[in-house]
């Protein structure tokens, strides 16, 4: 038996997501298959035999990835360079394999992983881009770089996430630390880059809706620290849409 | 009668290119409609009245713009800041409008035209982007690019560019002025930029194919030089695929 490691890069707009969610919602011109599905299925043509792909985490229709990472069992003689070609062969053009390795038989991309980073990307300028209508959250009003950052420090760190978890989710565990938080500008490009030892379901876009009514100056100064002490999430600012988010790396 | 200029962004995948071209490829999810065609529309409704939209050129299937410029005259009394409002709600996601301006009554898109700038993109790695698929020339060789950068400086400055023009296109006048071409590396990204007073139909993209054969090594060095001088289209590289290319600035 081998275990193959996948690093996978995937447009997430028109898919619903990595796995099936409890509530999908159905947007217009969005596939009703997940991307894991659409993968076994390349997966099973190739190896001739039924694999169960195990991903670092799901991530929500219309969610990217630049390196998601994934792994399976096999019992197939296939070389990694086989592998790899046949599944760019095979895939839809929205999803790509960046890398195929062996891992050892104990590697399991959820467990295993020591981190993740994650990229929230606003759009911050008068009027919508068509070039970037699915990459990005467009946002027309000024936002106040330097507050937003002063308040995102205090999020850094080992925290009780639980004021940015999605109400419905019911991790029993939500602390996690938060090793870097940067908010970067790019011309009309906000970035926010959030990188910790796990994230809990919905935080990046709870955070970076939360950081985005502070630069709005909707929440004072002082707000975060507030929000987050209070594990309380109907103090936190909406969850920001998905197309703005991108799964940049999986640390093991 | 007002004469107003539009600054337009595109994605240029799902159109059947600025205006109809005689030869007419229809590729598959490939609306049969042009990005002209679909503004004016929106005009008409916006305006109740029917404009001639006049572009800065035309661009093929595929291609995308950044900042291509439009012009039309009305007798209509709307504001500039209305008008961009209502277009940019009522054009499809894939059509932005960044600007809308009043101009003089003698400013003409094209006639009034002094320069433009075209970025053309190669995705170089070993393995397919399902993020870029439709922003980048996807070409996993590499690329020679001292040799590449060398093998172009021969273009700069005021030639007769009829080997690098469509073999379709009858332009009476193949002389044209090329004030700038860089060849950059951002990662895995190569951008070739190029700046002249104006472009023969299909030039960027055929400029970017001769490149590119140099850059893999499939033409010596010196080349591009005789190429150049033999006003052969049929010496030069093969046009490089639509998706690779954007319109960046038109200057006037």
């Amino acid at each position: 038996m081998r275990n193959i490691k996948l690093t996978i890069e995937y447009d997430g707009t028109h898919f619903a997501g990595w796995q099936v969610q409890k509530s999908r919602s159905q947007a217009a011109g969005r596939r009703s298959y997940t991307i894991q599905e659409t993968i076994e299925k390349a997966l099973q043509k190739v190896l001739q035999e039924k694999v169960k792909l195990i991903a670092s985490g799901r991530t929500d229709a219309g969610v990217h990835a630049r390196a998601q990472v994934a792994n399976f069992k096999t019992s197939s003689k296939i070389t990694p360079k086989k592998l790899i070609e046949a599944l760019n062969a095979l895939l839809p053009d929205d999803i790509s394999v960046g890398k195929v390795e062996e891992a050892g038989l104990d590697f399991h991309s959820r467990f295993s992983c020591r981190a993740k980073a994650y990229r929230y990307t606003v759009l911050n300028q008068p009027h919508r881009s068509a070039l970037l209508r699915e990459k990005a959250y467009f946002l027309r009003y000024p936002l106040d770089m330097a507050l937003m950052r002063k308040e995102a420090g205090h999020l850094l760190g080992r925290h009780d996430f639980k004021a940015f978890q999605a109400s419905a989710a019911k991790h029993k565990n939500s602390i996690k630390t938060i090793r870097r938080l940067d908010i970067s500008r790019d011309k009309n490009l906000i970035h926010i880059d959030i990188e910790a030892d796990g994230f809990l379901y919905n935080m990046v876009r709870s955070i970076a809706g939360t950081l985005i009514e502070i630069g709005r100056g909707r929440f004072p100064e002082g707000s975060l620290k507030k929000i987050l002490e209070s594990k309380n999430r109907k103090l936190a600012g909406p969850t920001a849409p998905a197309c703005g988010l991108c799964l940049m790396k999986v640390t093991y």
